[in-house]
C-alpha cells in the first residue's frame, strides 16, 4: 500500500500514474523491447530474438520487482534476468545487449516525462489562455494596486491578470525548452561509449531513439545537467502558480472581497467551521511552492557525480523529478480550476479604487497606463502561443 | 497504483508502511475514536456515542477518501462525514465534537512518526553498538589517515570507525530530543484555543494525549518549529549515514582495497558488467544523503504560517517528514547491513600505513594517540546508550 | 570593498561585525596564542616562546591576508607563517605547534559563534518578554481568528501574541541547545588524534578549551552534525520571526487595520508614493526567511565528509553560518523594534470580532478559552525564562 | 570592515567587485542619470535638468549609504535624497521622475550581473576549450572506466575529458539564455504600469533601456521568473565545475594516481604536513557544490510575491544572485587553471587500463568507441563555439 491519499491532495491522479509503477516497469519495457527491434534492424540480432523479446515483454509479471530491485541495487537487474528467462534460451543473449542498467534507468525516467509533460504543459496553457481572457476583459476595470501588502497607485484588475499571464507563460516556455533538451535517449552501455556494440551502435542508438520518440546524442550517465534544468523550470512553473494562488488568497480575505475561488459543492469547507469558503485550489499551490525548491536543490545536489557513472546522485533523481511533476500538475491543475470559474467582484475592486484618494496619478492616465500593459502582454502572450503552437 | 519500485529502492517497507495510506487512515481514526472515548470520560458525550464513534472507526471504509480528500482540501471533510453517517443519528454529533481538520491531520502525523521512529532510532542504536564493536576491535590497528583525499599521518581503523559512531551517536540522540519535542497531540478546535468545550477542554486534552501516548500542550497549528526541528533531525541523521557511506565507498576503491560491503548474493551486480560488486549499501545511503537538504528546506520554507492556521505550509509537511523518515531508515538499515558484515581487509590497511614513510609522527606515539581517542568515543558512546535506554 | 550596503539591509552591524575579517584574524589570532599559553603550562614549550608568540599576535598584520589565504587555500598558512616570521627563530617551532588548519579554522568559527550568539539570543529573549506583555495585556481583547485566511472563530489579541510567544520562546531554546552542542575546541592535530603532542595531548586539549571558554572533546573535523544542528535552529528561529512578520503584516494592511509597525521617522517609505507607510520591519525578516532555508540546507549537503578530513564540504560552512546568524539577528532585531512600539488598533479589532455574526462559539466562552490559552503560555515561557536564567 | 578573506577563499577579486558597494551604487546611479537622460530625450525634464543630475550622480557621496537604506527599508529612499539635495532645488523634481524604488534596485542588480556575466562566461568558455584539447589529445589514451567507483570497461582519457566538456558547454549555454531572458530594464513606476510617465512612458522605457544595454518590457516587479532562472543556470554551472573537481580529486589520490592538479608554488599546503599536495582548486568547486543548491532554492522560495510588488521576496535575491556569481566564477576560474596545467600522468594510467583483465570488451574496440564519442563530443562542442559567438 501507498501514501496515495498524501499525494492526491497534493497533485492528480493523471500525473501521479505518469510514475507509478505500472509506468515506470512500462517504460523499462518499452526500452528493451525497442533495443531489440532496433538492434534486429540493423542486423545485430535476430528478428526471431527481437519477436521473442516483444513477447516476454507482453507478458512480463512485475510482481515482486520492487522488492527485487531494491535488493538488487538497480531496476535492470531482475527486469533483465526475468526477460531472459522468458524468452527461449538461444535468446537470452540478445536481450539487453550493449546496455547497461542506466541506460534503462535513465531512458524510463525520460519516457516517463514525456508521458508527464503535455499534462503540465496543457494546464499551463488552459490557465495562460484563461488568464488573457481575463486581462482582456478587465483591461481598463480600475483596481488598487498594492505594495509591500499596502495601498498604492490604481491599476486595472487587467493589470493583475496580464502580470500573472506573464509569468505563467514565461514558466511554461522556460519547461518545454528544459523539456526539449532532456528528452534524450540514454544508451551508452557499461561506460557510456556504446563499446559493445561495434561501429554500427551509433546507428542502432539512433534507430532506438527515433522508435521512441527521443533524441539522440552521447550518453549522459554523469553529465545530469539538462535534469536539473528540467527540474528547476518545473520548480519555477511551481512559483509562479504559487504567485498567483497568493495573490487570489489574499484578495479573497473578506475585508479585501475582491475575488473568491468558484463556489464548488464540498470544496473548501472546514470541519469545524460549516459558514467557512477556504481558498483550497490556492492551498494546493501555495503548498506545493514550498516544497518544489528544496526539490530542486536535491537534484542540484547530485550533480558533482563520479567519473563515468556516479553513486547516490543520479539514483535520487527519479522520485524528485516525479515530485515536481506532481507538484506542477497539482498546482497547474488547481489554479486553473481557481481561475477558470473566479469570481471577480467587481464592485468592491471598484470600491478600494474609488476610495483611494491618496493616488498621485489621476484615474485616466492610470488607467490609460494599464491598458498600455494589458496591450503588452497580450501581445507577448500571442507571441508565446504562436511559438507553442509551432514547437507542436 | 503508487510508485513503490522507486520508493522501496531508496527505503524498506517497514517504513514506508508507516506512512502508507493504511496508517494515516488507522492514525486518523483513532484519533476519532480516542476523542471520543476521552470526552465520554469527561461527560461531555455519552458513553453509547463514545461506543457508536468506536464501532464506526472499526467499521471504517476508506474506498475513494484519497479523492474524497482532495475534492474537500482535507481529509477530516470527508472521513468525519462518513463516521456520522456511520452512527446513529442521535450520535452524529458526538464525533470529532470541537475538534477541528488541523487536529486530526497533525495528530494523525504525530502518531505516524510514533510508529516510524522506534524504527529509525533502533537502526541507528544497532548500528552504533557495530560500529563501537569495530573501533574496539581495531583501536590500534594502524591505517593510514587521508584528509582532502590525501594521504596524510598514521591513525587506526578503529578510530575512523570512532569517528563514525560519534557522528551516528550526536544524530541519534538529536533525532531523540527532536522527537520528544514533537510527539505534542494537536487539539485547538477551530481557531487553536479549544473553545467549543468550554472550561473543561484541557482536561479532555489531557485525558486525550494521555490515550494516545503524547504530550498535551497548547495547539501548534500555527507553530511548526518542532516538524522542523525534527525533519532538520532527521537530515542530520541521513548525513551522517551518509558520511559512512562515503567513506566505505572511497575506501572499497581497489586501488585502495581497504574494506568491502558484505558479498550478498544478488546484491550490488551489474546488468552489463557481471564481474562487478558494487557499494548498494553506499549507493543508498549517499542518495539519501543528496535528498534529504532539500525536504529540510522545504519545512524551513513553510515556518511563517498566516495566523491562526496557515494556507499552504503546514500542508506541505506530511509527505516531506514521511520523505525523511523514509530516507533515514533506508540509509540506516543499508548502513547496519554494511557494516554488520563488512570485510575489513587488515592487510591492506596495514600496507598502506606500513608504506607511509612521509609521516611525521612515528608509529608508536601515532597508534597511542588513536587508542586514546578511540577510548574517548567508546566512553562517549557509553553514556550515549546510558541515556537512549533511561529514556526508554 | 565589500557588499555591505546590501548585507545591512538584511542584517545589523553588530553581527556583521563577528563574522567580518577582523573578527576572523582575532579569533584566529586567539587560538595561536592560547595554545601556545597551554602549551607553554603543560612544559611543551617555553614560557618565552609562548610569550613571543603573544606579542607576534598583537602585532600582526592581516594585510593580504585574504588573497594569500586564498592562494594557499586555506588561512592557516599565510598566518602562521606570518606568525612565525614574527617570532625570534628559535620559537618558530613551537607556533600551531601540533595543530593543523583545520583546527584553526573550526576554532575560529565557534569562538566567531560564540560572539555573535549573545546579540541572537538577547533579541530573542527581548522579543519574547515584549510578545508576553501583549499576551497578557490582551488576554481577553476579542480578536477574530483567520485560517486560511478566512474569518474563523473568535480568539483574542493576545491569544496570538502569545502564539507567536511559545514560536520564538521554543526557538531560542533550541538554538541554545544546539550552541551548547556546537561550542567545542577543535583541537586534533593533522589527523584528529592529536597525535604530535603525545600523552599530554588530551590536556592540553582540555586546558586550551578552558582558555577559550569552550568545551573539549574529540575533534569532529570530518563530523559537522553539530554545526549544521547549529544552523538549523538558527533557520528555524528565523522562520519563527517569519511568521510573526507574516501576521503583522498581514493585520496591517489598512483593510484589515489591527496592527501597525511603528511609526519611525524615515523608516517605511516610498520613493514613489510618498503617503506610504510599508511594513520595513517585516520585510526584513520575512526576508531572512525566504533565505534561511537554503542556506541550511547548504549545511546539511557538506555533511558526508571524505574520510579524516574532507574536500569541499566543510569549507562551505563558516560563510553560511554567518549568513544564518546575520539573518536570525536582524530579522529577531527588526521584530523585537516593531513588537517594542506595535500600535494596538483595539478599536478596529473589536470591529471585527464584533462584526463576526458567523461565529459558533459565543463570546464569552471564546474569551474564557482565550484566557486559558494565555495563561498556559505564559507558564511555558515564565519556564523558558527560568531555564534560560539557570544557563547563563 | 566584511567578511572578505573568506568570501575571496571560495571566490575571486574580480567578480566580488562586481557586487561591491560601490558597483551597487555606481549601477544605481546609472540607473538615474541615463533615466533623466532619456527624459530629457524625450522632453519629460529639461537638458538642463538631466546635466544637474549627471554631475550629482559624478559627485554622489556614498558615507554612510548602507546605514541610511537599512533604516529606510529600500536604497533608493536615501540616494534619491541625496540626488534631489545635490541638484539645483528647481530641477529637484526631475530627479527619478516618475520611478519607484524597486525599479533602481531591480535594475541596479541587472546592470551588475551585465558586469558580472562575462566574468563566468569566459572562464566556462576557456574552461571547455582546454578540455577539447584534452579530449582530442588523449581521444584514444585507454583508460579505465569507473562506475560506482568501481573498475568497469575500458575508455579513454578523451572520453573522460570529453563528458566533463560536454557538462561545461551545456551549462555555459543554459546560463547564457538565461542571463538574456533576465537583462531587461526594469522601469515600471509604483505600480509597475509606468503611468506617473503618460502615454509616452513606453518610449522612455525603450530609451532608457538601449542605454543601459538592456531589453525592455513590462516592469517584473513581482514576476521573479528570470532572476530565479538565471540563478538555477548558475547552480547548474556550478555543479558541472563540482563534477569535474570530484573526479579531478578522485583520480588523485596517490593510489590511482591518475592526475594531479598543476604545481604552484604556495597553493595546496598544509599547515601541519609539509609534503602534502591537497586538490586545492577541486576543493573551491567542490564547496561551491555544496553551496549552490540551496541558494538556488532560496530564489526559487521567493517567487510567490503579493501582488504588485512582494514583501521579502524580491528583497532577498540580490545578496543570492551575488553568492551564486561569486561561487560560479570562483569555481569556474579554479577549475579553469586545474585544467591548464593539469597533470596527466599517462603512464598510471595506461597500467591501470593494461591491468584490466576483467574487461569484456577488448581493447581495440573499446577505443574505437572511445573516439566515436570523443569526436561526437568534438562536434557538438564546435557548434557551441559557433554559438557562442554569434550571440557575441
Amino acid at each position: 500500500m501507498a501514501a496515495l491519499i498524501t499525494a492526491r491532495m497534493a497533485s492528480t491522479a493523471e500525473i501521479l500514474a505518469c510514475f507509478d509503477d505500472a509506468a515506470l516497469v512500462d517504460a523499462a519495457l518499452r526500452f528493451e523491447r525497442e533495443l531489440a527491434a532496433a538492434q534486429a534492424e540493423h542486423g545485430l540480432i535476430a528478428p526471431a530474438a527481437a519477436a521473442a523479446i516483444a513477447r516476454a515483454c507482453d507478458g512480463f509479471d512485475p510482481t515482486g520487482l520492487g522488492e527485487a530491485a531494491a535488493h538488487a541495487g538497480v531496476l535492470a537487474i531482475p527486469l533483465v534476468a526475468r526477460l531472459r528467462a522468458a524468452v527461449p534460451a538461444e535468446h537470452a543473449g540478445a536481450v539487453h545487449l550493449g546496455a547497461t542498467s542506466q541506460d534503462v534507468a535513465d531512458t524510463a525516467l525520460v519516457l516517463q516525462i514525456a508521458r508527464a509533460m503535455p499534462l503540465v504543459a496543457g494546464e499551463l496553457a488552459a490557465l495562460a489562455d484563461r488568464l488573457a481572457d481575463l486581462a482582456r476583459t478587465h483591461a481598463t476595470t480600475p483596481a488598487l494596486g498594492r505594495t509591500l501588502l499596502q495601498p498604492a497607485e490604481l491599476v486595472s484588475f487587467g493589470v493583475r491578470a496580464a502580470n500573472w499571464l506573464l509569468a505563467i507563460d514565461a514558466a511554461a516556455a522556460r519547461l518545454a525548452r528544459e523539456h526539449r533538451a532532456a528528452s534524450q535517449l540514454a544508451l551508452g552501455g557499461p561506460v557510456g561509449t556504446l563499446s559493445a556494440l561495434g561501429a554500427i551502435g551509433p546507428a542502432v542508438r539512433a534507430t532506438l531513439a527515433a522508435r521512441l520518440g527521443l533524441a539522440a546524442g552521447p550518453a549522459w550517465h554523469s553529465r545530469r545537467d539538462a535534469i536539473a534544468g528540467l527540474g528547476a523550470a518545473l520548480g519555477i512553473a511551481v512559483g509562479a502558480t504559487g504567485k498567483l494562488a497568493r495573490d487570489v488568497a489574499l484578495l479573497m480575505q473578506p475585508e479585501l472581497g475582491e475575488l473568491a475561488e468558484p463556489a464548488i459543492a464540498g470544496r473548501g469547507g472546514s470541519s469545524a467551521m460549516p459558514y467557512k469558503r477556504n481558498p483550497t485550489g490556492c492551498q494546493v499551490a501555495l503548498s506545493a511552492a514550498v516544497r518544489a525548491p528544496g526539490l530542486v536543490a536535491s537534484l542540484l545536489g547530485g550533480l558533482p557525480q563520479e567519473l563515468e557513472r556516479g553513486i547516490g546522485g543520479w539514483q535520487a533523481e527519479p522520485p524528485v523529478i516525479a515530485d515536481l511533476f506532481a507538484l506542477g500538475h497539482g498546482a497547474a491543475r488547481a489554479m486553473r480550476v481557481v481561475i477558470d470559474g473566479l469570481e471577480v467582484h467587481a464592485a468592491e475592486i471598484a470600491a478600494h479604487a474609488d476610495a483611494a484618494s491618496h493616488v498621485q496619478v489621476a484615474r485616466d492616465p492610470a488607467l490609460a497606463a494599464a491598458a498600455r500593459f494589458v496591450d503588452e502582454a497580450l501581445a507577448i502572450h500571442a507571441a508565446a502561443v504562436a511559438a507553442r503552437n509551432l514547437a507542436e
